[in-house]
């Protein structure tokens, strides 16, 4: 449930310079966040960028989080913050208004005897705990959870409805899983072998570090031998694909439908967008950004970002340009003895002209 | 269960006109619906393009779902109506054979005391309704399926096993949402600093108009401030992921793995096709046609078809022209010189055609 | 739990010849596999492919899957084989320490008193098996999954938890199911009329065969009339969508992320890669290889490697490319026209030479 804090405490929680305009009270009590355009008298807004700054002078929020620079252009009251936009966020925890969970254990989840379940912490019901997990405090789980035989749960962290954890998988502190997500399962890997596919068992596991956050429907896949690793504080937005023995490095962000194939290693702060696919066996320098629906196929040794893809245009346009691609190499191969061609006859143009000009 | 129809009373149930052959009688009892090429003598079938018409004289069904103008060419009885598919359509309800649940509240799911679930609302195995929760007349929820704290389900809506919705959503009348489907799963949102993201609440809901199908395996996200919405009869197939804050107009449908990032508007009746993906922040005019795979990554306008990509071939020829697709701006650049080169060599030629003309 | 195999045992279990270096034993007993770079002293390894060759040398494991060419290389114990990577696969079998569960019905399970349960099954904790439902000898089910009325789910096959089966699909013996993947939802199929989408109930089933694996978060929906048909030993990874009708030939293999949309006939011993497209009513011919993210638009009658998109670059060479690659028709007139031009100027030029040469 969200707080009833005043203005004032507002301020003071977010580390903000409270500037009152006339008349306002450090005592009133917003009732949550809003943009600057649909924020109501009651509501608190933030200029985090100069996009909205155009929005300010008119907008109804009763106190805004700005920088000290914008203060003054700010009609309501002001909340000064170094950066509004982290504040922002700040303040959405704040505001959060989402159930929280008692602890305990819900009647209808089967718990393992074997299992160690921090007495802090919140199983849902019909979730199920297998054989020597660890729960750690403060984690809340379910309903309709899977923990497998052997995995652990760190502290606070929280698993949303539906989300399969397979054994032996290791989820760090503070992390996020939403709804439905599958942790663990087998990697893609099978021995061709007279034209059938011989599975091969996949013997690793999944390592989560802290602070992860993982979206809903998405799936990391343990090693085949060896861990599948996803670094300290990485952000994984919904239906995203982490092949067996992928590696992830701390705080990289990946949107939504990305995917990245077996064994691939992606460095430290790299931003990957949405619908990204990396292939298998590559290695992705720290700091990389890779932009919307690209294909990466080599790996990627310099920070900088990258692309791939075509522009979209009107379906007729597209269709006459997507011809031409399929005669590309065609096309290259025209201009290059057109060169030649051009290049002879000028060549013999200019003796010509020399020529009748000599005479 | 299917129920047992005669022609007769099918074709009244359809508002179709049947024509009996020589012999055949209303009072037959088909079992059932197929193709025109697969259909036994007890199922009924449909011509509802012309591209089927060839089958259209052989078939063995009992009786075939035509336009009056096809009913001539129909070898067997003739059910005619304005429009067959729709027709077929509506057949397909009937023949429906899928379970249906009694009313009721099993015994193993777990109800909190304030939610408000109506007397004639089915609520399966293991489901979990939060508290505050209401479920309208007519409601099939399960088995396996949690709504969140707040969440609101519209009369006759049917939640298939595993649905996750979250807190705060709101699901309208006559909506079906297959299973391990995601509503209301955080927003992808997050405030950098110092190379970490900083986690934003994402404190606005989900709201689901009325006649609303969504897919399995899709994810619709909660906004972070204000709600998600899709309109009146939109239709989203399979693993479709909807970021935060997204707005789909009435009767727009979206097919298989198709993606919308954040804060973007869709129009109304827009239909877009597989695996397309749209980025954030833009807006789609109504009656938009977007072709398979499309990347979106500006407002469209007007409506019309859009695409991009490139046509698929051997991958040998394919490679060949993708080298060249790198060289592109290159190959532009070098077009141009020729073109300067021999506009100048035209004039000079010219010239000295002239000069040794005029000799 | 893995077996307390001797190399010994384990050499005959594979069919391997032991070849045994200077004081090893074939007593030892090996704790499990690993890489050549990272195996431990009690650690079996392989060399499956010439590129790891060059870590042959150094490795520590007590044992290396190697063929009789390479044996003389290998500096610790040989366990010769035909087909080391095959081996290998059936060696991960038996170090599997995955979870086993014992037959039985959990007693929070809810199965219908008409589902034919087999004895040696085991049904796990919140499983539901609803109405006329055959569960085979030995098949794993659960926790958390639903099996819907009348479906049918082979001996020996494993349905991981929150897999959901709607009510009429087949699955065969000895397949696998990953987490939270869906069989049997709806295909997308709806009739048109007045701006409007009827819905069109899907009739038919879905059909999987003996010995198919399928990833996490996959769905494969039931036909409109007619089933949707999954061929002998095909391995589908995660998140693939199979849309209704489709039909996939024994042996295929399809990588995560890839989707076939409705009636589609994939054949036999096909390999797709991470994220291809297959439109609708397409024929794959049998051997077919399409190489990652590709989108298929037309049947492909002969057996090859098909590609489609563009290479990756630094986005701001990406760019330039992408602009002329909105240009392609029109550089491709130009480059027409230049010919053109070149032609008549060399054959104008030519004339002029030899008119100024005869003089």
């Amino acid at each position: 449930m969200s707080e009833q804090l005043t203005l004032a405490q507002l301020a003071e929680k977010l580390g903000a310079e409270l500037r009152l305009v006339n008349g306002a009270s450090g005592n009133q009590i917003p009732t949550g966040l809003n943009t600057l355009q649909d924020a109501g008298e009651n509501q608190v807004s933030f200029l985090a960028s100069a996009n909205y700054r155009r929005f300010l002078a008119e907008t109804r929020a009763c106190a805004v989080l700005v920088t000290a620079d914008q203060a003054e252009a700010c009609p309501v009251s002001a909340l000064v913050v170094a950066n509004p936009y982290l504040a922002f966020a700040q303040a959405t925890a704040i505001y959060d208004d989402a159930p929280r969970y008692a602890p305990g254990i819900d009647a209808t989840a089967s718990v393992h005897p074997t299992a160690e379940v921090h007495e802090s912490a919140a199983i849902g019901p019909g979730t199920v705990i297998e054989k020597d997990v660890k729960v750690a405090a403060g984690v809340v789980i379910g309903p309709g959870c899977v923990v497998g035989a052997g995995s652990e749960i760190g502290a606070r962290s929280r698993l949303f409805p539906g989300v399969v954890v397979y054994h032996g998988c290791y989820i760090g502190t503070d992390c996020i899983v939403h709804a439905n997500t599958v942790i663990g399962a087998d990697g893609f890997g099978f021995a061709p072998s007279e034209g059938r596919w011989n599975k091969i068992h996949q013997l690793g596991g999944v390592e989560i570090s802290d602070q992860v956050e993982i979206g809903a429907c998405s799936c990391i896949d343990r090693g085949a031998l060896g861990n599948t690793v996803i670094g300290r504080g990485v952000k994984i937005d919904n239906m995203v694909q982490i092949a067996h023995n992928v590696q992830i490095g701390d705080y990289t962000a990946m949107a939504a439908c990305s995917a990245v194939a077996g064994s691939t290693v992606i460095g430290k702060q790299c931003t990957i967008a949405g619908g990204v696919g990396i292939v298998g066996h590559l290695t992705i320098a720290d700091r990389t950004h890779v932009t919307a629906r690209t294909l990466v196929t080599k790996s990627i040794e310099n920070a900088g970002s990258y692309s791939s893809g075509t522009p979209f245009s009107e379906s007729r346009a597209w269709r006459r340009n997507a011809v031409r691609y399929g005669q590309l190499d065609q096309m290259a191969r025209r201009l290059r003895e057109l060169e030649t061609t051009l290049a002879m006859l000028s060549t013999e143009t200019s003796t010509e002209s020399q020529a009748s000009g000599s005479e």
